[in-house]
């Protein structure tokens, strides 16, 4: 049985290396890789040598029962793949009602990474997760490099700068990381949630933790926020707005799967900032948590710098592609078993991706 | 008498901030800010508002009697201005031996600011240092933005990630501050210098001290580098490469005041560096401390990503005009005294800036 892992359209990251290629060796499976998948992610196909074989996409298509990628493969291609193959990616069924549907109807079956559930069991294949951590990260780095001024506090012979004001609203995986790195450069950071568990996290951090009473606090969303009322939310745009008049930066991550992200920084919120001072909206994609935000986009709106980019992980294509790779190798030891693919719907993660399973039709 | 700001023809930063206009009332000196001068670092016009009188260039140029900025006039302007005028800047006069001279014919005197001893005595007026520290702290966050890899280590549920090895070349101002910003990022960081002194200061920021033997250490070249062997120069470039094939990131920062940059990193270097890896040349205007550097440009060459770039504390304008600020209101009071000019020749710094003085000549 052949796994194929086809090279990205538009990502430069790849489903998996030559490290990940190696430990499945143990599942039975052989390994193959489209020439090319990794090269932007620094994995020269010569990398792969003796671990995975280096084929064309042509062959691929015609042979392989497992097709692996980070963005599905597009629609128009999936008459050109043997029939019953298996298609692994992030395939967000939960934005397409007929997606499984489709694709069944194709002859063809899917697992989604991003409808593994996000148990304390699953963490180890949890792609959401790992690159969120990436985003949270990399949104710092944008935001000190747009940022007129130092992040750490300076004290020199020309005098001292007070350390910049960063203000990150959600303190899940992306957000959390970007406190961890807004505090190593040395920034003074504050931090929303709506979930009261973050506090503790955001504090060890060394983190101001802002609270805003009445939040719907569910723990069962799956580390996704719940979506808030609309009086919650207002009082929650407020803090925000009495703390973005002071603030440098301020970095947004809430996002509410299936639905538009909530606006929590309205123009007039903006309005009131210091020119200089910079936006980075990693929801972006759905819709932003900026009012002003443009996905894809830099924009600058009287003196604020506007970064909606919901992609930060695709922009560090090495490590990303380490750590999805890592993902992937445990979720892919679930059900490769000597060389075979068992989808046993008893087990809860298998269950939650196999989302083209005959009984969920 | 009337001191007035320009507004620089290619630079984002300011010569003097509001905060600066407002400490130099006690020179009685006539602030004057020409309209637009802060706008890109952020200090718009209204801001000098009750410190400094914005007006026009035409009437600084007919009016003024010395006028500051961080670029020299162009000298199609000189004979715009008021007969014997005072220009303020940074006119690096070792680069053209007739400066002075042409200055002086003109009928105009300068103060040059990169020509002040780099005493200790001096230290609160070293643009030089102010600049290079920002060059240093800019030149880690580029270097983070363009690896395709984290700079911490990572320890996730995703697996683990070392950290990013960073080599620093040169440890004057901008290599201690890259030290320092690259360890608060996480990195593990070796850094070069051919002055002793250093080795003390490289280690106290968590760094480790990477020592060639058999240099030229001259502590009266007031904080340059001084030309060393090419015999010294071949066992460094050694040591280099040694460490550059595993290095993630190399930043080199070692100007010759007044000379071509050493060339410490050799193209045979580069070709053995890591596909992915980044080098962040600072030396890039003086002919870079890479031999593939282009002045202004970020290439990438075999998968390493070179960037030249001399100019980076003019990327972050406004904490940069902050602390170029601070260095003028501390030199500008040396010599302005109850509202005039006294240009003392037996004060070492005004000695040293003064380098149109009719006994230089």
């Amino acid at each position: 049985m052949v796994l194929a892992v086809l090279k990205e359209a538009r990502d430069a990251r790849v489903a998996l290396t030559p490290d990940g290629a190696k430990k499945l060796a143990s599942t039975g499976l052989e390994i193959w890789v489209e020439s090319g998948a990794g090269a932007q992610a620094f994995f020269a196909d010569d990398t792969y040598s003796g671990l995975a074989q280096v084929v064309d996409r042509a062959r691929i298509f015609r042979e392989a029962d497992v097709l692996l990628s980070i963005d599905p493969l597009a629609e128009a291609e999936w008459p050109n793949l043997k029939a019953g193959a298996t298609m692994v990616a992030q395939f967000a069924p939960f934005t397409d009602a007929d997606l499984a549907g489709r694709i069944r109807a194709s002859g063809l079956q899917a697992l989604s990474l991003d409808m593994i559930p996000r148990t304390t069991l699953a963490q180890s294949m949890d792609v959401l997760s790992s690159m969120a951590s990436i985003a949270g990260y990399r949104a710092v780095l944008e935001a000190a490099r747009h940022l007129s001024r130092y992040f750490p506090m300076m004290i020199t012979a020309a005098g001292s700068v007070r350390p910049s004001k960063v203000l990150i609203l959600g303190a899940g995986v992306a957000g959390l990381q970007a406190v961890a790195t807004a505090r190593r450069l040395g920034a003074a950071v504050e931090a929303f949630d709506t979930r009261r568990a973050a506090k503790e996290e955001v504090e060890s951090l060394g983190a101001k933790f802002v609270e805003v009473e009445g939040a719907r606090d569910d723990t069962s969303a799956g580390g996704y926020a719940v979506e808030q009322s609309e009086e919650y939310l207002q009082r929650q745009r407020a803090e925000v707005q009495a703390r973005a008049v002071k603030a440098d930066v301020i970095i947004t991550t809430a996002q509410v799967r299936g639905r538009r992200a909530p606006i929590l920084v309205p123009a007039s919120t903006v309005a009131q900032m210091k020119p200089g001072s910079v936006i980075v909206d990693l929801a972006a994609s759905t819709g932003g948590n900026c009012e002003l935000t443009q996905d894809g986009q830099i924009i600058n709106h009287g003196g604020v710098t506007i970064i909606g980019d919901s992609d930060l992980a695709s922009g560090m294509p090495q490590d990303a592609s380490v750590m999805y790779s890592n993902n992937v190798v445990n979720f892919v030891k679930l059900w490769a078993v000597k060389g075979e693919l068992q989808l046993d719907l008893n087990n809860e993660i298998i269950r939650g991706a196999y989302f083209t399973a005959a009984d969920k039709a």
